[in-house]
């Protein structure tokens, strides 16, 4: 995410003083509910229905998820880019192309 | 998230020809397991408990968010930056300032 | 769920002096997890794949979901038969036969 | 759950016509949703506070887990009492009472 972006996100709950509110634990939950609104998106649909009725509350549901990310990762110190491109190089450890083309299997089943 | 990052994200996938299985709504459950893994942090624990003994599992789990969000907003054809911008101005008009200071009500209840 | 095999989840809890780590609050966090595990089994896959392959794990994941139910309605003092019977009653409200027959709407657009 | 509620709960089903919708798949999903939705009573909440102003809507939500649970079970020929009591006894191996008496750990770090 932009630093621009997270500093809108900041000022944003700075300015309603909801910092004393957003304790890790709390975050978590949040961004847990916020993951499931927009999973509801989905619900009792395929992909394709989803879409073409709910494209803007999957817009929303999912730029929810983004605040609480941008959030829990300020209240808890980490650097939301630094950690994304440290878990890829995790995930290539775990899924070595020569071992996962083409298959949608857990790294433990490969 | 930097365009170099999401476009880091969709090499992973790529080059491991997984786009087939990335339908929006796997990619919606995806993103919804990942939160409960990240809430699992904090299971039977205070923010503290959780940020002293798990702060590496917690920056994994955060991470593995961010890498769906970046798969889903490439599948539904959304723009991150963009609908969390979009959203914050959503958020502003439900939850002005001079109603919302200080208080962790949701909007309904403000 | 039979008054008998409540009654054994409690002992199983308090054989192990666990009843001091379940607030209602944490066996909630518990139970949405337990239901993100559940889903988990049918992430990249059709209901039969699912139900093919990892009946076993569906069993598993359920059972821990009617546990953590059963923990949280003690820790509140519910009765878990007694509020299914009167949300049975609310839902009959909510969606009336002759609005919601065959339709898969949410109530507030029936 | 006694076998008069589940058929109570089967009864209001069909009565709507809805077991075509009902693939274990999309009420997985459903059961996640009720559940995340029952979290949400004790968002930004102590379970004191929590139990104090939302009770109500806790024995509601915690009731949709129940119905989706014994919907899942039917969608999928398990017996819930059945899959409880066969999971408490793989609990009981996982957790023996002498190494996890008074540990909130995981069995895996007990």
């Amino acid at each position: 995410m932009e630093k621009s972006l997270i500093d809108e996100i900041l000022r944003f709950r700075d300015a309603r003083n909801w910092k004393q509110f957003h304790n890790p634990k709390d975050l978590a939950i949040s961004l847990s509910i916020e993951a499931s609104e927009l999973l509801e998106c989905f619900q009792w649909a395929s992909s394709a229905e989803a879409l073409a009725s709910r494209r803007e509350q999957i817009a929303e549901e999912l730029a929810d998820v983004m605040i609480y990310a941008a959030l829990l990762a300020e209240a808890t110190g980490l650097d939301l880019e630094a950690i994304t491109r440290a878990k890829l190089a995790v995930n290539a450890e775990k899924y070595p192309v020569e071992k996962a083309y083409g298959r949608k299997d857990k790294y433990d089943r490969l």
